[in-house]
C-alpha cells in the first residue's frame, strides 16, 4: 500500500484540511467582492469595475491555484504538483501523475456556476500516492458544505458527519436500479452538432435511463430523477454522500474528480469506466483510471437479504453500462 | 392594487417570514432524524426504523402542511388556503385560486431530493391576493438559503443580500442570449416513451438550447450552462438571484412556483409562458398565469447603451420561445 506511517499521512491529512479551508475562503472573498461591486479597498473596487466577469474569475482561480500550490510546496518539497490551471498552460496533454506523492488540485470547480454566482463551485485537493487518491478535500464555500477524507480515517461531510449519511443501515442498490435512482450527469462544453458525436450519444444515454421500464426498445431506465449541477467534483460529493446513487460522465480531468474518488471511495462506493466493455454482462468491473477522462460512480451500499452492498452495485454498473453509449474522449498517455 | 394597507402588508409578511423559519426547522429535524437512524427518543427511534425513506417523507410532508395551514387559520381565519397536500387529495383539479387573499403552500419541494438527502429541497410559502403573488418565502434549510419577498420591499437572500445578488450594475441578458445564459430546466415525472409526446419535447427543447450557434437547422442556443436541480421552486429562487438566467418547465402546479414568482418578480425578473405563442417574434409577451403549469423565467436584468432591461428580456423570450417545443400540460379552469 503506502510508504506513509499513519502519523504521516494523518499529518498530510491535517495539512490539506487546513489548505482546503483557507482556499475555500479566498473563493468566497471574491465573490463577496463581486456581490459588493467592489466594496473592498479603493484599489480592489476599480479593478473590480474595470474587469468582467470572465476575467474577474479567471484571475481567481490563478491565485488559488498559486496559493495552493506555493503551500504544498513549501510544506512538502518533494511532492509533485498537478493543477488545472498550470496543466492547461503546459505544452503537455500528457497525464502527468506517476507512482510518486502527487498532488492533484482544481482551485475551482463549477467555473460556469462560479461566473453566474451560482453555490455549486468548489475548490478540489487530493493527494495521490502510488497512483492511489488517499486524501480528498471538497469545499463548497458558498453553501458551506466540507468534504473530507484520508484513507482509513472514513470520509465526512463538515468534519463530523460520516459519510454516507444515513447509515443505519445503509441501503443496498435498489432491486430495480437504476429505477428509483438519482441519476446525475452533465451536458458539458463539447455541444457540437455532429449525428452521432459525444453530444448526441450523452443526450441518448439521458434519455435512456430516464424513459419509462419498457420504453426505448427496453433501455428505459425509470430513474428516480436527473441531475445537472454543472460540477463533476460536487457530483461525486454527493454520490459519496448517498444523495445521488449513480453519476455517468465523460470529458472531465482528473484534477475535476482526484479529490471525489478518495472521498466516494473511502465512503464505501464504486468508481469504474463510463464506457461499456465488449462483455459488459459479465466482465470483472474494471478500477477507475484516473486519467480516463470517463467516469462512472456508484454510491456506497449496504447488503440485502440476496446481495452484498458490492454485489448491488456492480449489478447496477451493468444496468448503467446496457443503457449509454461508449463516449470518444482520448488523450495522450491515459 | 391591494386593499391591504402597507402596514397591513408588512405584518403578513413578518408572519410569513417566521412561518417559514419553522416550518423549514422542521424539514431539517426530520432529516436530521433519518440521519440519525432514529437518534430521538426510544418511540421516535422505532418509528423511523419501521417506516421506509418514501412513507418517512410523506409524513414529514403532511405534518409540516398541516402546521402551516393550521397557523394561517389562526392567524387569519378569513385567508384561503390552497396546499400541495390538501389539493392533492381533494376531489377537483380545479384552480382554486380566486380574488380573495389566499395562502399557497407546498410544505415540502424537492420531495425526490429530501428523498435522497440531496440539499435542493425547501418549503415554499405564497401569499396571493387580487391574483398577485404579493409575498414568498423559499427555505432550503439544508444549505441555510432562506429567500423572502414582500411587494414594494425588496427580495432577499438570508434577509440581508437583495436580490439580484449582483447589483453594481445588474447585468443586461447576453447579447446574444441564449448564449452565454446558464439555462435551468426539468426532467420531471412524465417519462412516457411516446413519440412526440411532453418528454421527447422537452428533450428537443433542452437539445436545442445546448447546441452550438448554427447546429440544430439553426436552433442551437448555445447556452453557457445547462442544471437540473429536481426542484421548480429553487430553479425560480435562482433565477431570482441571477445564478440562473432562464428557467423553461411545464407540468409543476401552483405551490411550486408561487413563492416564486413573488420573490422572482420583486426582484425584477420577467415571467411568462413556457409555450410559444403563433406570432411569437412579435406578439406582446403576456404575464404568466399562476395555474397555466407553462412557465419561463428570466432573470432581472439592468439597462444596456441599447436596451432596457426589459427588452433584454423581452427578447431573450423569444429567442427561447424560437427554440423551445410546445408542451401539453392542461388542466380545468385555469
Amino acid at each position: 500500500m503506502s510508504e506513509f506511517s499513519r502519523e504521516e499521512l494523518d499529518e498530510i491529512y491535517a495539512f490539506a484540511v487546513e489548505l482546503g479551508k483557507r482556499a475555500g475562503q479566498m473563493l468566497r472573498d471574491a465573490a463577496q467582492l463581486r456581490m459588493d461591486g467592489g466594496g473592498g479597498t479603493k484599489a480592489q473596487d476599480e479593478h473590480v469595475q474595470k474587469m468582467n466577469a470572465v476575467d474577474l474569475v479567471t484571475e481567481t482561480d490563478e491565485d488559488v491555484e498559486a496559493f495552493i500550490k506555493t503551500q504544498i510546496t513549501q510544506k512538502y518539497p518533494s511532492h509533485k504538483f498537478v493543477g488545472e490551471e498550470s496543466y492547461s498552460k503546459g505544452a503537455s496533454r500528457d497525464y502527468l501523475i506517476d507512482e510518486s506523492p502527487t498532488w492533484c488540485v482544481d482551485p475551482l470547480d463549477g467555473t460556469v456556476n462560479y461566473i453566474h454566482l451560482f453555490p455549486m463551485f468548489c475548490v478540489s485537493i487530493a493527494f495521490i500516492h502510488r497512483s492511489k487518491p488517499l486524501i480528498g478535500i471538497i469545499y463548497a464555500p458558498f453553501i458551506n458544505q466540507f468534504f473530507s477524507s484520508c484513507a482509513g480515517r472514513g470520509a465526512f461531510l463538515n468534519g463530523t458527519q460520516q459519510l454516507p449519511l444515513i447509515r443505519n443501515p445503509i441501503a443496498p442498490m435498489p432491486e430495480k436500479a437504476p429505477a428509483g435512482c438519482v441519476f446525475s450527469c452533465e451536458w458539458g462544453k463539447d455541444r457540437r452538432d455532429i449525428p452521432d458525436g459525444n453530444m448526441h450519444r450523452k443526450i441518448e444515454s439521458f434519455v435512456n435511463m430516464a424513459a419509462e421500464l419498457g420504453g426505448r426498445s427496453g433501455r428505459g431506465g425509470m430513474v428516480h430523477g436527473v441531475r445537472s449541477l454543472g460540477s463533476a467534483t460536487l457530483d461525486l460529493a454527493y454520490v459519496a454522500m448517498g444523495s445521488f446513487d449513480i453519476w455517468w460522465e465523460g470529458g472531465c480531468w482528473e484534477w475535476d474528480v482526484a479529490a471525489g474518488v478518495a472521498i466516494l471511495l473511502e465512503a464505501g462506493g464504486l468508481m469504474t469506466t463510463a464506457n461499456p466493455p465488449a462483455d459488459e454482462a459479465t466482465c470483472p468491473i474494471p478500477d477507475v483510471k484516473l486519467g480516463s477522462r470517463l467516469y462512472l460512480a456508484i454510491r456506497p451500499a449496504g447488503p440485502s437479504p440476496t446481495e452484498t452492498g458490492r454485489q448491488s452495485q456492480e449489478r447496477t454498473v451493468r444496468e448503467v453500462w446496457r443503457r449509454v453509449r461508449n463516449l470518444d474522449y482520448s488523450r495522450p498517455g491515459a
